[in-house]
């Protein structure tokens, strides 16, 4: 039977592509091979990465002037790679710390040698609210403006794109893909693949052309974005599962409308749960209403001595991974495209009945 | 038709590891979901991935007082991490060069600060043989000495473990798992795992434990070896497809006598198409005898301009990715783990008719 799985990532990929993966796992495309056993550089996985980077081009409208990369070592990877590709050591650069992913790219780009000043910080929520967009004063010089537009664990998403005159550096792991964006208003695009993209192990980086070619000598090659450009991110080999699975994705994510479509379930998807946590006397979400995130639901039950009889009847509906962060405990509902409204829905039908027994 | 696939990496997967693979993807261990889709830090998961580091333990040897990591961004990221690693920028270290992976590792060493001593380089036979073992002269004091046991594009192979005061740090890429090794005369293995270990984009790393805990501060977090340690590979999201998937190769591997069947059945093919090569007018192999590879396996026709009529009765019989590196031309047969005998001869048939007609 397969369940409804809330992990906050890696996390659900629709069945259609998973069956589509499985049915054509030994044979791919008439080779007689695996899409995994292909040579990366044979014409038709060339295609095949050609073919992935001009659907991710053409439903999230990227336009000609960026470049698009398939890297490896996910998001967390570029929290280095950002400013090793931006700054030289003792540059000074901007960030909003709104959680914990925050605070991770602040701790690279500090390991990196960055000047980092943090222009909102909220704290004194405990990381359940965005900063108002007027009271951001970015810093004159700074390299650029690093945000995190969704944060997975606490479950706080900004509703506005910050400005700054330097350019704006985006970690969008946990909400690429779920809505249409304006891309021209973004320096630099990063996300790790394993929430909306497929599998764990790669990061997509979308990068202004002229934000490539100025990457500090002591770069890894794999992550200098010019170089990695020039080569359609085949300088070494790329992961080709990734590639080709963030490819089907893709094709699944037209076929079922485009991002246009798609924010209007996961919207209508947050607003269900959201809705069933609000009225209910049992649960409830810290976060601020104009900082929910779409993706992240997290919530407490009123008595924490009912979590574990809470996560155990969850299990046994089908109901998986909804065990909150170890950091903010409670329960977590990572509702990302693949999670169909039906899962929601589900997952409403239990807490109902799971609130009126308790 | 399931063709023999002689690509050098991505390369042949064993078809039982792909059927399971196929069968259980949408549904992985009866959890309702692909292994793809379920969270690292779940016990599934958990237990998978010390599965697959327990079963690599067991099958190459590892003695207690190494670290298995599993990491990001292949052998050619290991490349900047091995110096980011072990030493400070200035320090000394040692490389043994033997061709254009040597010559790759030679480069990032020096870009994070090394001074490079290449104490062998095999430019006078234009890097078609290995240097004595008596001639190595390591530089004391030299942090490690790198070498690459196999050249995966020359296919040049070393039959002798170099030797030196300083820790051996080593590029198993192409010949990890093809037979046993004495693990505890290396500091450090790493290698890539689109050859023997499944798809592309992971690398696994073996260090000695005394070896870890030395990374620069600059080192990003993902590639710090202590870190990644102390976290079992999961300071960020693993590849946790990868991992699975070289679970079930090691299954694989130990279900047809672990390595030392592998090496008989590695050597004999490597044998039967050096022997087919060696006796034929219009093949030949370039390498030194003492240095042939057995897994990467170059070789020319007498005439160039019959390459594309070879390559394309090849295809035809079911012989795929059998054209040479760009940079060598030619042809090249790479015979991992997963290329039967029954490959081989068939390539074998297929060189004889050939020549017979031209």
């Amino acid at each position: 039977m397969r369940v409804y799985n809330f992990s906050a990532g890696p996390a659900m990929i629709p069945l259609p592509v998973l069956e589509r993966a499985s049915a054509e796992l030994a044979d791919w495309r008439g080779s007689g091979m695996s899409v995994m056993e292909v040579s990366h550089r044979g014409k038709d996985f060339v295609a095949c990465a050609a073919e992935t980077e001009a659907a991710l081009r053409l439903v999230l409208g990227i336009p000609d002037n960026y470049k698009v990369l398939f890297l490896q070592g996910g998001a967390s990877g570029q929290f280095d790679a950002v400013p090793m590709n931006l700054t030289a050591p003792g540059d000074q650069v901007d960030f909003i710390n709104t959680g914990q992913w925050s605070k991770k790219a602040i701790a690279a780009a500090e390991r990196q040698g960055q000047v980092v000043n943090v222009i909102a910080d909220e704290a004194a929520s405990n990381y359940t609210t965005v900063p108002p967009a007027a009271s951001l004063a970015p810093t004159p010089g700074a390299k650029y403006l690093h945000y995190t537009p969704n944060e997975t664990i606490g479950g706080v998403e900004f509703g506005y794109v910050p400005q700054s005159d330097a350019p704006l550096v985006a970690d969008f792991s946990s909400t690429i893909l779920t809505r249409p964006i304006d891309v021209s208003q973004f320096g630099v695009i990063y996300a790790g693949t394993q929430k909306n993209m497929g599998p764990a192990g790669m990061a997509v980086v979308i990068a202004r052309e002229d934000l490539t070619g100025h990457a500090r000598p002591t770069t890894p090659a794999i992550w200098d974005w010019q170089a990695m450009a020039e080569s359609d991110s085949m300088l070494n080999t790329p992961p080709t599962f990734g590639i080709y699975l963030l490819g089907l994705i893709l094709d699944w994510i037209t076929q079922t409308g485009g991002l246009t479509a798609m924010a209007e379930r996961d919207k209508a998807k947050a607003d269900a749960l959201y809705a069933a946590i609000d009225s209910s006397a049992l649960y409830s979400n810290p976060v601020a209403k104009d900082a929910r995130s779409w993706t992240n639901i997290p919530f407490t039950l009123a008595d924490p001595a009912l979590d574990a009889a809470f996560l155990e009847g969850a299990q046994e509906a089908g109901l998986t991974n909804l065990k909150g962060h170890r950091s903010v405990g409670g329960m977590r509902a990572s509702v990302y495209n693949a999670m169909p409204m039906a899962g929601v829905q589900a997952l409403i039908a239990y807490m109902e009945s799971f609130e009126q027994q308790h």
